[in-house]
């Protein structure tokens, strides 16, 4: 490969140079025209700039190409034509015919990237940029130019059709492009009289989008034969038009809209600074140049505005006000998946239509009461897919921190119905039985749900109702995979001999919890949890519901739980029944297989779930099913909020009666609004396909690998049994082994990476900054030149990971489309962050 | 006009009739040849059925319609053209040059409606409707037909450019209709050997939309002037390709996709019975043939399924199976505006475009510590919006609930913080001050805010924290608007004199406030009030916030509470902050002029706010500023969740301190997501522009003129303060004469109407159901058959209104784009329930 494309596409955004991409609504509405004169009144108005041209990609005989027209109707415009094919058809078919080099979408852009830059780098200017055919003709690679050129999000002038039927393509072609976040600046065409599409399109672009619509005469007809009249008449057009004020005003808006998002970016963070209360955040250390304004998002990454005093590399200090020639945007990898909702990546064209289809098909309607087809296929689809043959209902809400109350809703009014508990004096004593660090959500009652912890404990109303055990934790560590247990269950003189760890050759070893548990462990894990519960119903406990994080505690520190521990915990919960109550039900809880016992069991796998961690549901690595299931974030591919809670019939049981006011009498407004159910609904199939297809084979290969490699004692899980992730064993090797203790501990599984930093001061607490570190070379990120023929790209090649820590926790997620490379790309900025990060603080 | 319009326009949908529209992707693209195939093949294949065909608008000269065209290569297939005109340019120019009538969009809409009824009711069939130009040409209003045909949802036959350029038109085409909510059920094209679009659009739409494209050989090309040969070769061609495979296979697909649509239709409301737990209802009586079946949505209404044996008139019941010539959909009027959410309409498609074009700008991106431009510019949009000079922080959450949970929390930190309560001791039992029946949400902090009622009391966490006062509310009552006290209020030896109510000759007259404030009953409810709150404190209450809903109790029984009352308890908490505390704060807190004093005033406008009143905000009406606003609902238009809790400066400094824990640490994966935000912005400056433009003139006009006519002691109010409703004041006049005391009381403002039915039992609670026969009537709706020419119409004049009811009330909510029209269409339905009602409870 000729170009190194470490570094993601990125958008184009330089103070000095104006670069605008023009679209064609249809092919022929004379784009090339429109292009040469908007290059000639630049190039006129803006005398000592430069006024540049690039066709990425030209079809037809390269004698015939736009990039000559514009030297011959516009001389002295540097014209450049990127990808040439002879034959004059859509260049997805002019390619593979030409047997020439077809490049790919990443090649094309750099391309273009590096040309713009070059452009840029030389100082003040316009540059346009001339699609081939309509938005939506196919490039080279058969990606539609929309969706091909979308990285760069570059703002549009869209040539609209001046033909019979013109009116129709033009605003086709707008909501196209606008459904991919484009920006259109203006809208462009000729007056041609017989039609007058320039007229209705004037109004309805006006009325619809304040966009400014500008037309003018269309290009004198070409005589039959006579070149040198044509060129001649040609000449005069655009000389007359060029000149024209209608050319002078688009240049002039368009100039401004230029200079107008500048300024708007450049003060977006002053202007959040003030009016926005930030979630989460002690504003009163966010100043304003620590907050991220992100101009748009595409796949993995935000496009953020480069800060003006952010130092380029650690060694290097950057002058605070940068030349106009460097690049205003760089891409950010977005290492928190947005706070872990993202999967299907950002500003994905799929799940826009998808929205926007339900938008257009329903808007909201109201639930209560009624049903429509998203609502009920994503029920149907939610069902299916957990594969939990207890569930069978399903309750909407909008996120997890809601779906969470309702489940314990649920759950405790089951467990209070079935065991006759009294409805004033015994309600509100009950508790959940928990794990401690759990997080369930900010509201009251999934605060409640929570032992008292930095998230809640000033929180005027939290009132933690439960008890929440201590548990073993899986790392990585010292060349082994580790079961680490707390002082707790480390006695000496116990059952566990005063054991405090096991060993384990893989991941997928730990996993193997069926094996686990008929071996020591297993035995050890029962007797321990039956000995605590018991003594916690003695001390006056009293429990309603089992709540679980199934395999990994996200908020609470990004903690692998030991699976065996939670599997464990549910078959003791549901063995003695008798410890949490006396049932007063007519009929026999286990009358039905799917019948709770002992406690309705609650997992929480809002951040777990879908796939987070590799699979539909975090529950199969535990092998266990709940009676409850909470599902949000990744639910909806990760655009907006949507959450379910999952229950049994007899769960719903408990709510039927001939008092309407025995009802579950929780509702949100916008209950399963269409536009969220449709968009899950497309998300959790195309998710369901990715497993199908096998689209994470190049992920699980190694860990198979590695499984057959070291698999000694146990027998090798077979593939569906398999634990993986995105991250390599190699790079958890290779963080594992740093020197100096600089590492704790580091897991992944799925799309998640959790690294723990040793803190000098022992400190091991959300309050903790020891991971800062790390964190903040991530967030300086890459700018290392990339040399293309000897020139330099400019700053094109610059990114960075933006990411989260908890405590002395750093954790990066990928979304479930992030591709091998990016992942491998990642880990290279990681080595390198962590090694400075080691260096810093060792010196 | 020549056709009656009261019922709203709906989709289409027969058992027996399989109504297909043609849409083309372009102009010239073979939309006439493909359908005439398509007919040809129907009636080929369905020889015992009935194939038609009708051209709605259509340009050219008459004698070369496309009608014609079918007549003569498909003879004997019924064709019709709908409106002519001769000009060879879009309808919209054609009909404006042709003199002739043009017809509005309604009107279209019906002779389209009617003329597929008219076959519907023949029996079995086919019914291809073929569009004009592309999909986005203009119809003869200026409508462009993916918007003119919406309200129908026809399925769609897509079909497809062959050209060069084709590609690109044909998927821009189909999006277009997409974000419409159109289903494209199947794509036809030439099989245009050059360009080969066809190839590529085959694998395109299989694999981004599982829809199958179906192509074949384009018509024979003509000759010059030679007629004779062009008709025999032309015939040739439809001969042969009418009985091709290929058109089989579409017409098979077609019409399994019309079975599959009304088989899953009829199977929904089973399943969800079977697998959804509904929001806020008692599921034991919620019986499968209750549940709505909603197929889409437009403007208003909802397209719903008509139950089978649904009947159509409380006195003719209808068979249980109705023929196969019976429309299976008729709209409903959203009569809760979908619990309340409602303004720019159902399937609004700028509201979709503008969800899409967020989704594909950022598509979902992480909000602490960032910065988008659509979460800032709404932040900015709603501060100004709210011209309340305390408000300068806005915190985003997802739905009213949490919204009203990040309220609570803010203030009563904010209080514990000023008054140097302790965290321990005190904050648990820190309470809000509010009014009896109060809503605030579901969550469990958002219920604690509210009395124990039936939404709560059953709910094991739920524990009222605060105290709730009884209020004044206002009715228009036995021709008069009447302030009623409660009994609590009414002391004969005190200061109300044993006075139970006042009355005033118009609604705007209550609204007064500052005249009102300055005579009798200002000075009775300021001291009222004053010994109230200084009777609570010395019974050892502890407030940390006074929580109103401004205006309307919205679930707590649609109660109009007397504005004057809640101005004077603001301005009462207010002028006595030694009733709640003592300031320990460093600062004064009278140092600004918007800092709180006595309690931080939160305002819960979640269903008063954003013009569901007539106003921005519901606070104008009280002419008071509240500390925290929260805001959700109408925030969107409609759309989907997302809420705002706007808050003073000094509320947000109070969590301001060097400990990261002292922060506001609330926060939700989907914060600001920039769909929701991106959306809202637009909704609410909509709305905005609709009150600047004057658009509610119709409904104030009315109001102003009774002010004028019964303008007696007080001065009458400006523009500014008229209190006004889309509901007619001669409406309520009516309802309020209804003989035998059927209704006992009446009231409405801006989009809401809340009439108190009288309960035999005297029972007037949540769990009542006096109100329910009337909503029984609403959801009969009107079925009365449209003559037109002589001719039966069908059943497509069929309409119902689909309500909520809160015990004794019945309400009815509007959405902000709702016309007049439909308004005074919704009056007469009211009447006639309402009298239906009434009459059936006295006999």
């Amino acid at each position: 490969m000729r170009f190194p494309l470490k570094a993601p596409a990125r958008s184009l955004l330089w103070r000095s140079l104006r670069v605008y991409q023009v679209y064609g609504a249809n092919t022929e509405v004379g784009k090339t025209v429109v292009t040469t004169l908007l290059c000639k009144a630049a190039r006129r108005l803006w005398k000592k700039e430069e006024t540049g041209y690039v066709k990425p990609v030209s079809t037809g005989a390269a004698t015939d190409a736009d990039d000559l027209h514009i030297r011959r109707f516009a001389p002295g415009i540097p014209s450049k034509t990127l990808f040439q094919y002879d034959l004059a058809v859509s260049p997805h078919i002019a390619a593979e015919a030409s047997k020439k080099f077809i490049p790919s979408d990443e090649i094309l852009l750099n391309e273009l990237s590096i040309s713009a830059s070059q452009q840029a780098s030389r100082g003040p200017g316009w540059l346009f940029i001339e699609t081939a055919g309509g938005v939506h003709s196919p490039g080279p690679s058969g990606s539609t130019q929309a969706d091909l050129y979308r990285p760069l999000r570059l703002p549009v002038v869209l040539i609209g059709d001046s033909k019979l039927g013109g009116i129709s393509q033009t605003i086709s072609a707008f909501e196209s492009l606008k459904i991919r976040g484009y920006d259109v600046d203006t809208v462009m065409l000729f007056s041609e009289p017989q039609y007058q599409n320039y007229q209705y399109l004037t109004q309805y672009f006006k009325q619809e989008h304040d966009i400014p619509v500008a037309s003018f005469s269309g290009p004198p007809r070409r005589m039959e034969n006579d070149t040198t009249s044509d060129v001649k008449n040609m000449s005069q057009y655009y000389e007359d038009n060029s000149k024209s004020e209608t050319f002078q005003d688009v240049l002039n808006h368009l100039n401004a809209r230029h200079q107008d998002r500048i300024a708007r970016l450049e003060s977006m963070s002053t202007k959040a600074s003030d009016i926005i209360w930030y979630p989460f955040t002690q504003q009163k250390h966010l100043t304003k140049d620590k907050i991220t304004v992100i101009d748009s998002a595409h796949g993995d990454c935000f496009e953020t505005l480069i800060p003006e005093t952010q130092p380029q590399e650690s060694t290097t200090p950057v002058p605070s006000s940068p030349p106009p020639t460097t690049a205003l945007l760089q891409p950010s990898f977005d290492g928190s998946a947005s706070w872990w909702t993202q999967g299907l990546g950002h500003g994905n064209p799929k799940l826009a239509l998808t929205a926007a289809y339900a938008a257009g098909r329903y808007g909201h309607v109201m639930f209560a009461e009624a049903v429509h087809e998203p609502a009920l296929a994503l029920a149907e689809t939610l069902l299916a897919g957990l594969q939990n043959p207890r569930l069978s209902r399903v309750f909407y809400s909008d996120n997890g921190s809601t779906a969470v109350e309702v489940a314990v809703k649920m759950a405790l009014r089951a467990a209070r119905v079935r065991y006759g508990w009294d409805e004033v004096d015994d309600a509100g004593r009950l508790g959940v039985l928990g794990l401690r660090g759990s997080y369930h959500g900010d509201t009251v009652g999934a605060m409640d749900c929570s032992e008292p912890c930095v998230y809640n404990e000033k929180v005027e109303w939290y009132e933690g109702r439960g008890y929440w055990l201590d548990y073993p934790v899986v790392e990585y560590s010292g060349g082994t995979w580790v079961v680490r247990y707390p002082s707790e269950m480390v006695d000496p003189l116990g059952e566990s001999g005063g054991r405090s760890r096991f060993e384990y050759a893989s991941v997928s070893a730990v996993f193997d919890v069926e094996g686990r548990e008929k071996g020591e462990e297993g035995r050890f894990y029962e007797d321990f949890l039956t000995a605590t519960l018991k003594r916690l119903v003695a001390e006056g406990h009293k429990f309603g519901a089992l709540m679980l994080e199934p395999v990994v505690l996200g908020a609470g520190g990004m903690l692998l739980v030991d699976p065996l521990f939670q599997r464990t915990l549910v078959k003791v919960v549901r063995q003695h029944p008798s410890l949490f109550g006396h049932s007063t039900s007519p009929q026999s809880p286990s009358s039905s297989p799917t019948a709770w016992t002992g406690l309705p069991v609650i997992f929480d796998e809002v951040f777990t779930g879908l796939y987070r961690l590799g699979r539909f549901s975090a529950a199969s690595y535990l092998g266990v099913n709940p009676d409850i299931s909470v599902h949000a974030k990744l639910l909806t591919g990760g655009l907006l909020p949507l959450s379910v809670t999952l229950a049994s019939e007899d769960i719903f049981q408990a709510f039927s009666s001939d008092d309407k006011s025995d009802a579950l009498l929780h509702g949100h407004s916008y209950t399963a609004h269409a536009v969220g159910c449709q968009v899950a609904l497309e998300s959790v199939k195309e998710m369901q396909q990715m497993e199908g297809r096998g689209d994470w084979e190049w992920a699980k290969g190694p860990y198979e690998k590695e499984v057959s490699e070291v698999s000694t004692t146990s027998a090798s899980p077979g593939k569906d049994n398999l634990a993986w992730s995105v991250w390599s064993p190699e790079f958890i090797r290779w963080v594992d082994q740093l020197p100096s203790g600089f590492v704790s501990g580091i897991w992944a599984l799925g799309s998640v990476l959790a690294i723990r930093i040793a803190s000098a001061d022992g400190v091991d607490s959300y309050k903790s900054n020891a991971a800062r570190v790390v964190q903040a070379a991530l967030l300086r990120g890459d700018g290392t030149d990339v040399g293309v023929d000897g020139e330099k790209s400019g700053d094109i090649s610059r990114w960075n990971v933006h990411t989260r820590v908890l405590g002395n926790t750093l954790y990066v997620m990928t979304g479930q489309k992030t591709t091998g490379d990016s992942v491998w790309g990642l880990e290279s900025l990681l080595r390198r962050a962590l090694e400075d990060a080691r260096k810093a603080g060792s010196a």
